[in-house]
């Protein structure tokens, strides 16, 4: 990760001094849980939640010595409680105490990215309102096919968004989990009604089982979550790198005062924000990979996972968080040229009403092979003269013959094909909370 | 895909056939659905429903000349029908049909997925009952840790293949969903109506917002959650690798009468059916790539999804349920051997009660640090001499003088370490139906 | 794979059947060998040559017993061979056969892509001369930047598929060789000079060490230089799609006769081979993921790389394979519009020479600064008021006063833009033979 | 990256500040070419390169206006260099300096990758060389199969890093090459000789044609050979801590004055370098794909390439070089416990001579089949009996009665199956320079 795209919330979520406080966290936890089995004395636990204190420096200079970063953190945190630092990471091993801090740090920066998810869907979704009835054109393989309206699009950008959030929640509650189980997951020198404790006390469940640590299928569900909604992200900020271009020019990303667009070329105005979203898409992908290689550990564990995961997850929640801030600034400052997307819709002069004249045919009772045909020759003739399709059409004796009056030409209406809009924007509301998607996710947002 | 790795429920579901067959089911659903419009004559309905019929030979001549697979599926469908063959594909576009249909074959290739997955549970954890008290090595990094049982081991094989079925049982869910919706998503030529009764006459929920498709963040949740299975798989299967090699051999995949391990060597047994899924879940992670990549289609679709589609549909389908089902082969037949299971445990001679004689050591009044020193040291006289860890010790007077009697001997006891086995077992039932983990589940199984 | 995407060649390249033969090949070579080491007598040898063959259901049978390709091939050919098979596969483990086979089956299949890849690249050359002069729009960020020829635009297509033969001579290189070094690589059961003596026969170097295997690494190489060579397919073909876009429409990928675009609406004509293009780029990208985790197997080898091997290899030339005929089908038949390239070149009415007439304003003494802001400023009232850029500048005094006569308007030439387009062509030659890469790379090597 | 796993010479190579000094050194090259075309007087030409320098704050201030690092950097520079800096950047596009100066980054990283790769690959030779002759046991499938010598393994890795130097050459020599051409390649500022002589001065070859920027195949080579490199280095890290598990244990990893290897259990001695390593090898797999993701990029260049490439290459290129000198000081420290090696040898009490056997009855005149069965038979009672292969083997009737005296026990010989290890140590030699690419190749292309 470079500090370029760090966010600032997600920056000191995963900074070294916060990943110990989250460690430590932990390990007072567990000496109140120790406590309340009557091991720790009272009188100590108080004294150990006073002093305890996390001192990079010196956390730095055990290691050097110890190689252990964990080791060398205990022994620091000691220094510091005195005498009852004895009692610190009692009968733990240290995954003990990194994964459960995994776990904590994972689920506040799912937090993080869900309340920023929240708000780039609200802005969508408020947009597609202000938007439903602007006329544009639809695209299949590049090409125009019928019309649309453009809040109509926006809407199918929120409705994605809303099975990123599903997704999210799902992994949040796969990860809201602790494990305090000792060195093989047996509790050998620590009973589960510790793990127990610690774990409510740090607003976790505890897993059912474990080994020295937590499995890696929850953490790469996690990561896999975030490449699928980066991909997403990925769609949108393509979408408009594709309106943006010269020819089409329908949306523009915002511009600011005093930018400049090309050191050589000063006309231009790139997409530059959706083409750096699109790229980070690309990271997301290379991460959930090896995410995803990191489930097959060695019997209890190996620790081969744990290069990958200094790298992959403060960089995954990094970059998510920055691109959804970024795609929110996209769509909050985007210019909608109303103007060029109903010139654009009438580039084909017609040619997008063919489904409608091929139904028209069809009533009249041609066949479905004679009608295409007769519909797609007309369409070559409109295309190559760049004359109106309908023109074309009234000097086909078979069609013409077959429409009377203003018949063929009704079948040229836009409304006709937009009379569905309010009935597909009717199944949401503007206001839309957006909370879980059904009943499921409300209850996993709840625990 | 090879042959080979073909499973028979998953060829045929995903055959050339059976996807045509799909594909009619989606159109008789929408004639239905038309019919209750009032748009076709029950009459003509019934003499649809009646005569409508795949001709394979005939669609493929078609598609030679129109190069478009749905159009010659529709017009070999229609010339079987005779002239109420016009109704067939009524205001519809190839993708309503076609996702519609592969959001039906995805379901189904997921339902077999989850009874496979089932039947694999439970066999897991019926081992895990039968080898609860089983007393095994414990090892991280490769290196022996502490004891654990065998069956222990099992059971958070067990606890993962349930996260699995949570993950697969949410993909399914969202895949449990069908779109008619036209061209470009506006139902400019079929009204909502038709999607929603067609819908449910397949037993699907309708998308809320479409495009020409149903986007592919669905699909590629899918695939994800089927590479996450076949990396958990592979966790399994590498164990008991690991377990069959020459120097452990505690556990061996099933090997057959008459089978033969080697052409050159007759005297090896090796692993091959784990090594088969080990490498399976490589090809699985490659799929989960391709999906995600998938996501990202320009405006209201392109096409570039369908070649990875007919590919890694199929394919990951397969190869996951083949994994299963050869995983579950192997924990059926694997031979477990308890008697090198316990030679391996004192192979340490001793060493792997370090942890608690550390603890003891704190207990009788020495500092972390010191107590670690005096112990580690211990453990390495004991390694390079290959002398039991216990009579180490008892020759170190700062040891051999801080415990009376049996004390320090009375540390070195398996049962101690095992002693919350049960306790962890009883969060499971041995009897438990593997149905779904919460309401949630069960809910979603149902439909 | 599916049937869809083979290729003749490449199926029967990598058919059941030709890896059978290959295998025999192979065996056939190392009985040569051994009978020159004088083990195998001459007659012995004659009758093996003469009797030797392949029976797949018989192997067939025979595998279903002992669940081991190799010896049921070994079994079957002996049988057909008669007493004299005693001396087939002497000394050998199976992997000598596999091995070598697969390394003669990857090369011939490299040498089948560089063949279709030399007719690919002489294609798109002959085009680039063709349309040499062609001026169209040059693109970055999708947004209009200067002119550029359509020729010069496939060039550079060409100039990467130099590179991609490049990578491909390279890999085919490194996979240009054999190991009959027995069952950990030692040669117990078979001496050096018979490994040498049967690769010299098969046109392959011998591994100058080995395991029991080859090691992965080679077949890598191969599958990520296919992997580049489908990204640089994509790049071709996605160009296609943005230029046969409805708003640029520049080029057309082939359309044929009775081709039906579309179910619904019979307008369109999509860029469909090219989305196939891409979306099998994304599968070989998936490929080469699971060829990389091929690498580090266990010891002397595991057999885990195989099912990955089984899927891969055919998959992945047969894709890259199919993909190279189809960008060739569509570099010969696509539609170049050139009128079209003309009047979206005027699009921006001029704003494309902006960067010269910034320059220009350099020359004149302004300042770099003082220049851009004058021409964005400029450039944004154009665009705005689609008014042509060449009188916005006039009417700025600043502008203006600069300029005399027909000085500003000379800046807007399009010829000035291009002239060193034959230059660049002058680094290619027309007819230039698209030779092998030692030359190449010799030439290439020298700068 | 995070800091951790950065080495010295990456971190500075890619250093903010180390990338502008490297724009700039592009700039100036570029101003030379510039004066030799009689364009800049060579006055202004020694006063730009006196005076120009790089004032990282202020290049940061301009930034936050202008949203362009590139504009940024050349006015803060024009600024120190006073009226003459009007020369710098004439005529070029950002990219022109950008990509120029990335391809003198990756060249020199790749030179300290090829630098260390060299180190590594000499101190593994050497080691081969020195246990040569120290027989261990040959493993497929984790199984013992076959005697071989720990040089002998070592001397594997060895000639696998030699191929993946070829890779980086290769690489290397794609990757050498700069581009001075313009907004989109065409030269239209600035002829091709200034090109020519900037690259010159760079001591690079210039592109035969470009676009805005180099195409991206040449950078995802890059990466692919940095990922194969990786995969590579994780098999030799896997294989160190399979050989470092409790029941092996014939290498260990060096372990540190001071070291804990586990903060709850003292005994441990964990491979953690080596599973660093492995996980590493993930990373780099997930950045191969990100980079070739980047190739498609559109029509003459679009930026979404850019993240990714902030990113991945200086992550790529620190993780490498890292892990290959972790993984020498993991070679150079590593315990060789030959006794260990020896004992494990017998483990199997001879079974691992089983295919001499079947050759012996072989010669015999026993058919395979025959021959095998009885060789399998008697293995597996060796292995329940535990009891000694060749007294397993006296006693059968058919192979006792076949074999007379010391017949049988002669072909229980380690030294016949090690008889070629010189041999193939003689295709190498101690001493042997790992020189340049050039030779290596030249040779291994002859064969």
């Amino acid at each position: 990760m470079i500090e370029r795209y760090n966010t600032d919330e997600m920056e000191s979520l995963w900074s070294q001094e916060n990943r110990f406080r989250t460690w430590l966290e932990v390990e007072l936890a567990v000496c109140e849980a120790w406590m309340k089995e009557g091991v720790i004395p009272e009188g100590s636990l108080r004294n150990i939640l006073e002093r305890a204190e996390i001192d990079q420096e010196r956390i730095k200079e055990i290691e050097a010595t110890v190689h252990h970063d964990m080791i060398a953190f205990v022994t620091a945190v000691s220094e510091k409680i005195g005498p009852d630092g004895r009692y610190l990471h009692l009968g733990l091993t240290s995954s003990d105490v990194i994964d459960t801090a995994s776990s904590l740090l994972m689920v506040r920066s799912l937090r993080l990215i869900l309340d920023e998810l929240e708000l780039l869907s609200r802005e969508i979704l408020s947009k597609a309102f202000r938007y439903r009835h602007t006329p544009c054109m639809g695209r299949t393989h590049g090409v125009h096919a019928e019309p649309i309206t453009f809040g109509f699009k926006l809407l199918n950008w929120y409705e994605e968004l809303r099975r990123d959030q599903g997704r999210l929640h799902s992994a949040l509650e796969v990860m809201r989990v602790g494990k305090i189980s000792g060195a093989v997951g047996t509790y050998a020198h620590c009973p589960p009604s510790v793990e127990e404790r610690a774990c409510d006390l740090l607003g976790l469940a505890r897993a059912k089982v474990s080994t020295q640590i937590l499995q890696r299928d929850r953490h790469a569900q996690v990561i896999a979550a975030l490449a699928i909604l980066g991909s997403g992200l990925e769609r949108i900020a393509q979408e408009v790198r594709h309106l943006q271009r010269t020819e089409v020019i329908e949306v523009l990303e915002p511009f600011y005062e005093g930018q400049k667009g090309s050191s050589a070329m000063p006309h231009k105005r790139n997409p530059v924000i959706c083409e750096r979203i699109c790229g980070m898409a690309r990271l997301l992908r290379g991460h959930n990979l090896a995410s995803m290689e990191n489930i097959p550990l060695w019997h209890e564990r190996d620790i081969s996972h744990s290069s990958v995961e200094r790298v992959v997850w403060p960089d995954a929640f990094n970059l998510t968080h920055y691109m959804l801030k970024k795609t929110r600034e996209v769509v909050e400052g985007m210019a909608v040229l109303e103007d060029r997307m109903a010139k654009n819709l009438d580039l084909l002069k017609g040619l997008v009403f063919s489904q409608r004249v091929l139904l028209g045919l069809l009533e009249k009772g041609f066949s479905r092979e004679d009608a295409y045909v007769i519909v797609q020759e007309a369409a070559r003739i409109s295309l190559e003269k760049e004359e109106p399709f309908l023109e074309v059409l009234e000097k086909d004796p078979r069609v013409g013959g077959s429409f009377k009056g203003q018949e063929l030409r009704s079948l040229f209406d836009m409304g006709y094909y937009l009379r569905f809009i309010d009935d597909i924007f009717g199944r949401f509301s503007a206001g839309e909370a957006v909370t879980g998607d059904q009943d499921v996710t409300r209850k996993e947002g709840l625990k």
